[in-house]
C-alpha cells in the first residue's frame, strides 16, 4: 500500500507517528508492504547565521526518528543552547529564534551540502540516513519558497518572514496577507508528483491549513495531482479552535472562519473526498465532501494511531 | 609607546598577556600611552563544515579577553562539544578537530561576515569588540594563506593541511616540506606595515619559528619592513627542545636544528637585533645579533611579565 501525507510540523509529525504505529512500520521506510511518502512543507524555511533551517522537515525527521523534544513538539531532546547564547554575546541578530546546539549541527550539514550544490531533497535524504524516520521524506520543492506575512502595525505596513511573525510575535500582530514568495515559480521536488499519482490514499494530517498544507498546495502541480486521487483530511480545528498552534491567526488572514466546516470548504470538494471532524463538530456539512466524526484529540500515540487508522480506512473506502 | 608583536597561538598569546601585565594595559587597546599591535598568524586557518576557523587569532583574542581554556591553552573555557558530537553522528568528516560549541559561534559570526564580503581584518575587529583584548589584533593578511605540509608515508607523498598534520597526526609524520599556499601573492592586511614602520619596538614572542612567525614573514613586505626596525626575539627553544608544542618537527622540515642559536641564525641578523635565550642556552653566539640570557619558562603571568619586560627593555636599549 502506498500512502502519501502532505505534512507541516508538530501536528503532521504526530499524526505520522500514529500512522506508522497503526501500520506497524518501524525505522525502515520500505518494508515491501507499505510505503508512506511525506511531502514536507518548506515554506517555513529560513536562513539564519548562514545556516539553512527547515523547521517542518526537521520536526518530522526528529519526531519519527526518536530525537524530538516531546513536551515541546519541536527541536531536539536534551538540547543545549550554548551557540545561541554566544551568538547573542556577539550581538548577532535575531535572538528570538530557538536555535539549539544539536539542531545547529543539522543546519550545518544542510547548509554545507546545499553550498556544495545538492538540492534540498538530496540533503533531506542524507539527513534521514541517520534518523531513519520510517517514511520517505520529500520536501515539497527543491526551489526556494518562503512564507512571508504582510503586517500592519505602528511601524507601518511591511512583510516579515513567517518565522518572525510566528516565533517572535507569536502571531499576535494581525496578518493582512500571507505570501508564498517564490511559490509561483517552484516545481515539485523529484518524486512528489509520482508519489501522488501512485498513491492508494492521500491523508491530510491536522496541519495548519494555510501555512503548512496551503504552502504545499501552492507549488504548481501538487494541487492538480491531488484532485485526481482520493484525499481524506483530518480537521485541525475542533469546536472552533485550533487543536494546537495559532492556525486561527492564519485562517483570519485568508478570510476563512476558524471552523472544521470552513476549512473543508476552503480545501474544496475538488481536492477533498473525505473530511474527518471531531465529535464536537458533528453535523458539519460541505457539498461534495463526505464527512465523518470521531474523537480527534491526539492525546498520545495510541489515540493518534486510532485517528490515523480511521482516516486511512475512510480513504480506502472512498477510493 | 608603540609595540608590535607578530604572534602565533598559545606561546604568543601568553607572552602578550605578560606584556600587557608589565605595561599595566587593561581591556582598552588605546589608553593614549601604549599601543600593542599584534600581527596574527593566519596560516593555520582552515574552513571546516562551512565555518572559517582562525585558531591563532582566536587564541590571542580569547587569552587576552578572558575566555581561554587556561589549562589547555586554546579554545574556550567551560566548553561543550554537542555540535561536534552531532556532526559525527551525521558521519561528517573530519572528526579530529576539537570544535567546541562556544567556539562554533565565533566561526559562525566570522563565516557569515566573510560571506557578506567583509575582509578578515574587519571581522577580527568586530569579534574583538566583544572580547576587548587590550591589543590591536590584525591578521597578517586578508588574503587566504594556508600552511600545508608535504608528507611521505605508506599512503605516498602528499600535502595535507597543517591542522591535519598538527592536530590529527600530532606532527608525528615527518614533514618533507612546509608550504605556505597563497603566501607569495598575499598582501599585508591594512595597518600591518604602518604599525611596523611606526613601532618603537618589535618583539617576537616564543611562537613557532616556522609555522607561526615564519608564516607571518612569508607575506611579501612584512620581513622587509621588520628589517628596518628594532626587533628582539624570545627563543621558543630552551636547551634544545621546544618550550611547548612540536616546533622541532617544523624546524626539521626546513633543515634547522632545534636550538636557540640555530633559530636565531635562521631569522638572521638582518631581521633580528636582539635574541633573548634561556640561561640553559647561555653562551650562544650568532654574528650580528646581540644575545642575552635569563629564565624563559613562562610559568605564570608574573614570570611571563618579567620575560616580556626584559624583551621590551632589551629592544628599547638596542633602538
Amino acid at each position: 500500500m502506498r500512502i502519501v501525507v502532505p505534512a507541516g510540523g508538530i501536528g503532521g509529525a504526530r499524526f505520522l507517528r500514529g500512522l506508522k504505529t497503526t501500520l506497524g512500520i518501524g525505522a525502515d521506510h520500505d518494508d515491501g508492504k507499505t510505503t508512506i511518502t511525506v511531502i514536507g512543507n518548506t515554506g517555513d524555511d529560513i536562513t539564519l547565521f548562514g545556516l539553512r533551517i527547515c523547521p517542518d522537515l526537521d520536526t518530522v525527521m526528529y519526531t519519527l526518528g526518536g530525537g524530538i523534544n516531546e513536551s515541546q513538539g519541536w527541536g531536539r531532546t536534551d538540547e543545549t543552547f550554548v551557540v545561541k547564547e554566544e551568538l547573542a554575546a556577539y550581538g548577532m541578530q535575531p535572538t528570538w529564534f530557538g536555535l539549539g546546539d544539536r539542531d545547529v549541527a543539522t543546519h550545518i550539514v544542510r547548509a554545507q551540502m546545499m553550498a556544495a550544490g545538492y538540492p534540498l531533497s538530496a540533503v533531506t535524504e542524507a539527513l534521514c540516513d541517520r534518523w531513519r524516520p520510517g517514511v520517505r521524506l520529500l520536501p515539497m520543492t527543491d526551489d526556494r519558497v518562503e512564507t512571508h506575512v504582510l503586517i500592519d502595525d505602528e511601524n507601518g505596513r511591511r512583510a516579515i518572514h513567517f518565522q518572525e511573525w510566528w516565533v517572535r510575535h507569536r502571531a499576535a500582530i494581525p496578518a493582512v496577507r500571507i505570501i508564498g514568495v517564490g511559490a509561483a515559480d517552484a516545481e515539485p521536488a523529484p518524486g512528489v508528483l509520482e508519489a501522488i499519482h501512485e498513491a492508494d490514499a492521500v491523508l491530510l494530517p491536522p496541519s495548519n491549513p494555510v501555512v503548512s498544507i496551503g504552502s504545499i498546495l501552492s507549488v504548481p502541480g501538487i494541487r492538480e495531482a491531488l484532485t485526481a486521487t482520493t484525499v481524506v483530511g483530518v480537521s485541525p480545528i475542533i469546536g472552533g479552535a485550533p487543536v494546537r498552534g495559532m492556525a486561527d491567526a492564519c485562517l483570519s488572514a485568508i478570510g476563512v472562519e476558524t471552523s472544521a466546516r470552513a476549512v473543508a470548504e476552503h480545501y474544496g470538494p475538488e481536492l477533498l473526498d473525505g473530511w474527518l471532524v471531531d465529535e464536537a463538530d458533528d453535523g458539519a456539512h460541505v457539498a461534495g465532501i463526505e464527512i465523518r466524526s470521531r474523537p480527534l484529540y491526539m492525546k498520545d500515540t495510541e489515540s493518534t494511531a486510532a485517528i490515523a487508522r480511521a482516516a486511512l480506512d475512510f480513504a480506502l473506502e472512498l477510493k
